[in-house]
Formats: C-alpha cells, structure tokens, sequence
C-alpha cells in the first residue's frame, strides 16, 4: 500500500464495496497481521474487528478503515456486551451513558510515543 | 468455499490470524458481496462488518466468522452509540440494559424465508 501511495495511485474510498479485490485483500492482510502484533503486545487473548461503513454506521472519518481492538478477559463486565450493543435495541445507551465524556484527549507526545511503540512491532 | 466443502477440505479455524491469505481474501471479498446485497435488500444506506474474534471479544461460536449488519439512519439514536459502545468503558450497560431479554428467538419458519428471501438475492 505504501508503494502505490508513493507512485501517486492513492484514492479516498468512501464504502467498503467500492474497494476493488486486490484492495480487499491488501486491507485484510495487513489488519490480521496488525491484529496479531497488537494482541501480543497489549498481553491480550482476542480481537475485536470493525468496519463502520457509511455514516448511518457510525463512520466519522469518510473513508473505508478498520477499527482493531485488543480484548482481555474482564475488558467487558459480559464479553456479550460488545456483542448486544453492536446487534440493536440499544437507544437508551446514549441517554444513560455519555462515554465520550469520560474520553480524554491523549497528548501529541503520547501519541507518537505510541506510534514508536507499534512501529518496533514491525521491524 | 463451497466446492472447498464438497471437496472435503473444510476446516474449522478458531481465530482470523490463523486463515489463509487465500482464506482471508476469499472471506471478505464474499463478505463485501453479501454486504452489498444486503443493504440494497434492506433498504438500508450503511454497513457495520465485525469479527468478534476469540472468546474474550464476545464470540460465542468458536469459528472465524463475520457479523454484516446493515445500517440505516436512526436505527441508533446517536449513530456513534455503536462506536462508543465498541470502544469501551460500558462496563455498567449490562446492568442497566439486560438486551438478551428483550431479543425473541425467530422461528423456524422465520428463519427459513429470510434464508429464502436471501437466497433469492444471489441468483
């Protein structure tokens, strides 16, 4: 991917459907070994893989990406509650729990040193 | 994949790292064929594609398996929901909100026109 943004044949993706098959596949590939290292590094035993497709879906940056989430046991009170909050019925979820709040911005230097950090993963 | 079946090499992978590349590709090109269908079918203008991938993700079957949920606009009250209760620190929503008790087990007849009303869509 690096190669085709350097040689000037980088497009923005909007939905996913529009990725042609070696684009797919290029994503796929590098997410499972993204999804392995991070695993490894963060001591954690799972992963959670997510596309957000289209704005109805969540998406907030308008491109196709991949959200990589490392999972340990007792990440969740219910491992079941990632899973029943992506399958519905959860409008009150806002009214009662306003997550973005309790988010802290991370500073440019932790950031970058985490950035430095993943990169060591890729050597 | 299913001449794969016939072809009694099938087998069953626990986690997304461990397919294949010709699996990984094979996995999200059909993945990304069946979203399309899907949305198109449902009406619906976004995706969400998830990979719960190990137990302490929320897999319940033990398999490499993709959920595709189409999306529509106020199917959450805040899109974000989805992604917000994705990204962590809803430990309390299994307290506050028990879903599995609200979800009704289709029928079996139920389940066998939406497969038909599905299998329609791949002719």
């Amino acid at each position: 991917m690096h190669s085709d943004c350097i040689n000037s044949v980088w497009r923005e993706v909007k939905r996913f459907v529009d990725l042609t098959a070696d684009e797919t596949c290029d994503l796929w590939l590098t997410a499972q070994k993204v999804g392995g290292r991070l695993e490894y590094h963060h001591k954690a035993s799972s992963l959670t893989f997510t596309i957000q497709d289209g704005p109805q879906s969540g998406q907030t940056v308008p491109h196709v990406h991949i959200h990589i989430l490392p999972r340990k046991m007792g990440d969740f009170e219910n491992n079941d509650d990632v899973y029943d909050a992506i399958n519905g019925k959860e409008k009150e979820l806002k009214r009662k729990l306003d997550l973005d709040k309790e988010r802290k911005d991370r500073s440019f230097e932790e950031m970058t040193q985490e950035a430095d950090e993943y990169r060591m993963l890729f050597l």
